[in-house]
């Protein structure tokens, strides 16, 4: 398309007076500032190009942390610490799994073991394949019919719900859930359709628990993969062999990184984070580079702005969000033992989407005064101030009487990619980042000004 | 990010009681439809990867005539029809701009000659560049400063804007307007930085126009060759070498492809369309194939959900919007001539991405009717009905009093690959899409019932 429309500066569908025009103005200034001199994308390509993933414990994770320290002194930060956190060690190691077809030849299949599952110990462990489309299915089966079966939970990503977390949120279920469903019924193996809303072969990992001592292994395979293994059973039995070395390997000493600019005022913090580990494939790009680099925005932004805040304005890159959260709950208490004022904390971890608007987690005075700034964010496409859940590493904080809030990026593209190798720089927009950082910025200079 | 929040129904959040009720009852089965069966995606795959560009009189756009008509009658049209049109004929044939720096060695230089150009008839054009950074400077350049010389204008795109239509927009007299400029003062070549909301190395065409017959070349650069040709000419003079091949080649009968479901009630139009051509470059997959296959997604979910239309829906694939609109032109003229009564039209030309809303250009009584719909949009995202604008090829229909519609995509990364190589069905999301298709079959459906 060529067509042209008429230029109209940004600064006509402003309030026109008092106070709000002043804060239009600076919502501009911060807007300008980013969208021009923000280092997110730059910083982005650093850390998931020259470091890329970044599992708790693994040495990659302790790069990050030193590269986080220096972006955060470089963006201006009056004070940079680590925070000490002991986080679980799990690694992959090697993993296959085959099935075996009527032509009796083992068939590679492309999966993901999921994290924190413990593996085959390099064993091979096969059997039959049964497979169930949802947890009814399954709760219905007798436990005869599981005993020493692999069990194929093949849930399909429900791809009516508009915004993707929802989907995601149904689905997740099954990979939390799988193993020890399938243990408790004497089963060896599940088997998960992966949680992803693309039409493809990319497994997808992420966290999973076991409720008991029975620990089976789990793994996730690819849309496309899953398609076929339910077609094949349709006419045939199929036995798998998985072989797996991945398990828990203990803990290890670790590290969330801080900076903050100190208030002008009191020293009451205004927090904004992401988690700076990933999983162990991609480059952690969408989850959460992007929230880092947001993150670290915000902080220069006040610097080079020269705004001056009267409360301390604080970057968490906490740690072991992925496989614990160890690295929010230290955090939180923390904040707890030294007993440090919190006014206001919002994560970004959602991906670095377009931004649509904030999830606001408070009470209703509080939310009714930042949805009264909606206007104000209008401009810059933020609308959607309706979502009531904010950020996993700041749920401590939450749990603690703190008004807490997300970044709502656009969510079409994100469980594409999420957990898997896909999640690369490549993915992640230059404009769509900074424009989520710019919505942070600007909000936290309305709380910064009126709380 | 592994956070799972509460699932809830999108029944939820409707509104409770009758007439509206009942919409959003429907807006739900139009959504669900689409974006579990939809086939905008694979079609999209169909026509960019197995036809790929299509400028207006190639080979390639004929057959993109032949798999529209297959598309529409797989859609379920009653109709489908070609319509003629005779459209200009433009050529790239071979191009090559290079420069000799201190050196004494020529280098090339990566670039596109604009649509429309006229090149150097295959011989070489040299000459020293002179570059200037605005209009504003260009137009106090005295002639004989710019006589003999090759033009650069190195203005670079607004990126403060948050809508990247308006930076595109503030930019595009540079495209449409330097060859003619420069020859006005006797320069022999004109250059200018790409329209470009990306930081690479990515040429962008696009139309440029004579204001006279002085028609001499003009081709763009990309970033990135554009700022190392700012930092070259602070130190020296530089000469450059154009050699290109392009060129008018006369006119030829093309089509535009036309299929509608007849109304029930009357045979008064409902229009919705994209642009069947492309620029010679990439697959024309954001622009305009995304267009295309969501206008075709239309027909066939009311179709598909058996939907009864009062009036006729009708999808027209435009020819040659590209490089001289006459199809859209074309449209008009025809409507005009057999009297052809249109309630509404609504194009699809800002790239496949998540929908934003819709921009009406039409009288404030109908624009209020359907800004009251807006409660019903908004749990699809599609909230902005603040645009006065309507699609190129529909504006022939606007001025004869028609009112007219575009979808507003979301527009971050429209421009980073508008016009280029890198307009590929790589690019598009599924999900975002047919979102899009969503919104469109929506707003019809509304118009139908209430029109």
């Amino acid at each position: 398309m060529k067509k042209i429309v008429a230029t109209s500066l940004l600064l006509f569908s402003l309030p026109a007076f008092g106070q709000a025009k002043e804060d239009s103005i600076q919502f501009s200034k911060i807007s300008t500032e980013i969208l021009n001199k923000g280092k997110s994308y730059t910083e982005l390509r650093d850390l998931t190009k020259n470091i890329g993933h970044r599992l708790s414990g693994s040495e990659a994770y302790k790069k990050s942390v030193k590269w986080a320290e220096q972006k955060l002194r470089d963006a201006g930060a009056d004070k940079v610490w680590f925070q000490e956190v002991m986080i679980p060690v799990w690694e992959r190691g090697k993993e296959s799994l085959q099935i075996k077809i009527s032509d009796g030849k083992w068939k590679n299949l492309k999966m993901l073991s999921l994290g924190n599952s413990e593996g085959t110990g390099g064993k091979d462990v096969s059997g039959e394949i049964i497979m169930v489309k949802s947890m009814e299915e399954y709760e219905k089966l007798p436990a005869e019919k599981v005993k020493d079966k692999i069990v194929f939970f093949n849930y399909p990503f429900n791809q009516s719900y508009i915004q993707t977390f929802k989907g995601y949120s149904d689905a997740a279920k099954y990979r939390v859930n799988a193993a020890s469903l399938t243990a408790k019924k004497g089963g060896k193996v599940a088997i998960i359709r992966s949680l992803s809303s693309a039409f493809d072969d990319v497994p997808h990992t992420g966290a999973m628990r076991y409720e008991n001592d029975q620990k089976i292994p789990a793994v996730a395979i690819g849309n496309t993969t899953a398609d076929e293994l339910e077609r094949l059973l349709q006419s045939q039995k199929i036995t798998a062999k998985l072989n797996s070395s991945c398990g828990m390997k203990g803990e290890k000493l670790s590290h969330s990184v801080i900076g903050e600019i100190t208030g002008k005022k009191d020293k009451n913090v205004i927090l904004v984070g992401g988690h700076l580990d990933s999983w162990d494939v991609g480059e952690g790009a969408h989850d959460d580079g992007t929230g880092i680099v947001q993150s670290i925005e915000v902080l220069r932004t006040f610097k080079n702005l020269g705004i001056k805040n009267n409360h301390t304005i604080r970057v968490v890159c906490f740690a072991n969000e992925e496989n614990g959260v160890k690295g929010g709950i230290q955090y939180g208490k923390t904040v707890r033992d030294n007993n440090e004022k919190h006014l206001f904390a919002i994560e970004t971890d959602a991906g670095g989407f377009t931004p649509r608007g904030v999830s606001l987690e408070m009470d209703d005075q509080k939310r009714n005064q930042i949805k009264s700034w909606k206007p104000l964010f209008e401009p810059y496409g933020a609308t959607d101030f309706e979502g009531r859940y904010s950020g996993t590493d700041i749920y401590p904080l939450h749990d603690m009487g703190v008004p807490t809030a997300e970044l709502v990026p656009d969510s079409q593209r994100y469980f594409d990619i999420h957990h898997t190798e896909e999640d690369t720089f490549e993915k992640v927009n230059r404009r769509e980042l900074l424009l989520g950082a710019t919505v942070i910025t600007q909000l936290i200079y309305m709380i910064d000004k009126n709380w």
